[in-house]
């Protein structure tokens, strides 16, 4: 069935349910683009805890551009699910990741939301199609992803279940882009999406070193945040590989390193590099350079290293960097 | 055998062995630090695609800040790898990464250079035993393994052979401690070190996500830029998880998701999660966080998202973050 749903752009009033660091980060973010915010918990403490979090956290959003109108007096925290959805444009769900609570929890919604509200679950790994399963309007619900914390990191991953509504998909993605986050819509339902198993791989992989005794944790989080994190942070990991290929950028870095993806390095199999899935990766590169030589990709990523390490180093009392001789002792 | 080191503060001349990406890398580190330096190729051209990087890139060290009587003119590129190393103090070699090149090279180094100087290897993941291995004076010969581009990215991983003198391993920290580099000294030899091996599971599941229809390269590359990459640059992958985990930090994340680690989240099968582990894990962020709470550190967090989110989008022309609606069609 077709949603009948606002515009994303005239949105005013928005829910959220669920007030953990997931929920609370909504409402700073919600706040600081200017809508009345309903927000709920069912535990007693939680209102404490969310008005604490946001009072603390708000000269962070009036320094990051507060949109017109946008106020930490707009937050209401309710005492029902019903209150915080009955009269919203839009819901963001972040109960815990327990499938019969979301599950549940989105039928109620359901049952009192708008009918003309899309309803987003923040949920990291959990199907739609199970969330909306018990619901009777899924064709309204959809996974929208945020990172920690969701006032600052701009990612947000969307994508529907068996039963919604691809005007509610694409509707979650415009709403998200109007209100500065950069979301991407997936394809298919796949375990956790795409960013958190990427993070998980290296995760796994740091939790192995460090269970053999080949690093420890800070040399782990050393090697990233003084390696390679520079580099995803500006680049991602796979136009970060297209610059390290010189002139011949990805084609050349995958004829060249392709043969050591059956080496030992990391404890996970690799993939066969097919003609396909090399092509694949050369065109998405190439898109992504949009006309751009890999030498003024360099340039530009050389730019952004030396304004981003001083702008984190002016800032952040080192701690891991601190005695790097130190980090050598494995501990027993 | 005990080498007979200079000290790292004497060195005055650095000798560049290979006039790739990393060697013109080094070659511009070595010279904004105030080193004299001789940088040595085999290949004819290699003479005008190292002066001309040097050239071309010399603006951003000078930005960058250089170091008294810092000059590029105090580059001198030699036709022999007897005239690169024969004067230095100390010599960083870069050259392709086939082991039989690598021992070549290094025993020709052993014979040129004078008895003091230590001798780097810019190996990713080449064993120092097998380098060191037809070399008269192993001794002194260490693995020095920088992150591209090496003029700018701090981390340089430390590594000796079996036959490497401790001394040596020390005398390489402490080298490129003084000259801005942050090195970690990796307790033993395991494939591909710690950093590679982190950035290999991330890359190793983003194929299989490419090649199973799952993801874009673009949006990839969105998901870490604008997801987990920016935390990954400010607080590592460790401690950003401790930071996840509210007032109880690391350890309510391994108690609250620990069961997750055998969930399909990624292609790599997870450790178990011994009581050990969790303890090493644990005290590892304990040992990092240096006393600061949770609630401090997220704030540190935040202000170096904000800051380094500006730095860099004041200077990047967006690419992958461009059109998210478009990143949704996975290629067929």
């Amino acid at each position: 069935m077709e949603p009948k749903l606002i515009a994303p752009g005239d949105v005013k009033r928005v829910g959220v349910v669920g007030g953990g660091v997931i929920g609370i980060g909504w409402v700073l973010h919600y706040l600081r683009m200017g809508f009345d915010v309903t927000a709920y918990d069912p535990m007693p403490e939680a209102r404490v805890r969310i008005q604490s979090m946001v009072d603390d956290t708000w000269p962070l959003m009036v320094d990051l551009g507060l949109r017109p109108g946008a106020s930490r007096d707009r937050l209401t925290i309710v005492s029902t699910l019903s209150d915080a959805v009955c009269n919203a444009d839009v819901v963001q769900e972040a109960v815990p990741e327990v499938p019969e609570m979301k599950t549940k929890v989105f039928a109620e919604m359901d049952k009192f939301a708008p009918s003309h509200a899309v309803l987003l679950t923040s949920t990291s790994g959990i199907s739609m199609t199970v969330i909306q399963s018990e619901s009777e309007h899924p064709e309204r619900m959809v996974v929208g992803h945020p990172f920690n914390p969701p006032y600052l990191v701009p990612l947000v991953e969307i994508l529907g279940g068996a039963r919604t509504a691809p005007a509610a998909v694409e509707w979650a993605r415009e709403f998200y882009s109007l209100n500065e986050k950069d979301p991407i819509v997936l394809e298919r339902e796949v375990p956790a999406f795409i960013a958190s198993r990427l993070q998980e791989a290296m995760w796994r992989e740091a939790l192995h070193m460090i269970a053999e005794g080949e690093a420890t944790v800070e040399q782990i989080d050393i090697s990233v945040r003084q390696g390679p994190g520079l580099r995803w942070a500006i680049t991602g990991p796979m136009m970060n590989f297209h610059l390290a290929g010189g002139p011949g950028g990805m084609a050349h870095v995958l004829d060249h390193f392709g043969p050591t993806l059956t080496e030992p390095w990391t404890r996970l199999v690799a993939p066969e590099l097919t003609d396909e899935l090399r092509q694949r990766v050369i065109d998405g590169c190439d898109r992504e350079a949009a006309g751009r030589s890999v030498a003024d990709l360099v340039a530009e990523r050389d730019r952004c290293l030396v304004a981003i390490m001083r702008a984190r180093d002016a800032i952040q009392i080192p701690n891991a960097g601190k005695a790097p001789g130190s980090a050598s002792g494995v501990p027993a």
